[in-house]
């Protein structure tokens, strides 16, 4: 599912990019708009993906999750350096998932409409950096306020 | 995919019962052998499921997420009281799935193979119990003396 032309090396903007461009995706899909990319530590893309819970019927599909999912099997030294881009604020699975794989960074849209486990990341010696993105916090906000219910069953209120 | 009858109310000795069918049953099919049962407050199966990383290729799919997964959707209240039984301690991600649902209880068989996020789960209110069962210990023993290789590959290292 290539939303964007992936280039070559993926600096934190174009893997921002990625990760909006997958949210916006599953809100067109009537999905929840979250999505993310996972880049390796030479900025080769190793996965994108966004939360099918909507579309899947699944409670593991977040964005991250599904990046780790599109990544494929990969050995440990695949994640060593990579950056973990996502739209909004990692929930504790998602941030989990990441503590899981080593993965060295986690660069986020924003964490307004939610504030996942960033503090426990950071304790947990990964580099944690929230970019505050005003496409990010629209995308939410719009999609919050019209299905509330759907939101609340994801992040499991 | 019903591998054992399931009892109507699930105690802990028939969660763990299903737990380890489902492990066994990885492990025939060539995978690693982790299963996971999820049960409500009142005693009913939720879902059940084991690791896929080999059999879907999949790096999300572990025994308490394909647990999770095989539930489907549900609503916040369907997983208020319930227990996650898994065979071994959980990992990161599965200890942050667990906490992302609210998941009461986390029966464990044994935590000797891969000692996971029990002291997380109990600092945020979670009820952990390690049962230090015999033929989880001996399963997973066999398979990471056969296996090495792929049973690093699932934890990350
Ligand atoms: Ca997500
Ligand atoms: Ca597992
Ligand atoms: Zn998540
Ligand atoms: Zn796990």
């Amino acid at each position: 599912m290539e939303l964007t032309a992936t280039p070559a090396t993926v600096d934190d903007a174009a893997g921002m990019a990625i990760a909006f461009a997958e949210a916006q995706a599953s809100y067109q899909e009537g999905g929840i708009p979250i999505g993310a990319a996972l880049v390796a530590y030479d900025g080769k893309l190793l996965g994108r993906g966004h939360n099918m819970r909507v579309q899947l019927g699944s409670a593991i599909h977040h964005g991250e999750t599904s990046a780790l999912f599109n990544s494929g099997r990969l050995l440990a030294r695949a994640y060593k350096g990579s950056t973990m881009f996502t739209t909004l604020s990692p929930c504790d699975m998602c941030t989990g998932a990441c503590l899981l794989y080593g993965i060295a960074r986690v660069v986020i849209g924003e964490n307004r409409a939610f504030l996942g486990g960033e503090a426990y990341l950071r304790q947990r010696g990964v580099e944690v950096v929230v970019l505050d993105d005003a496409a990010c916090v629209e995308l939410m906000e719009r999609f919050i306020r019209e299905k509330p219910e759907l939101w609340n069953e994801d992040i499991g209120v």
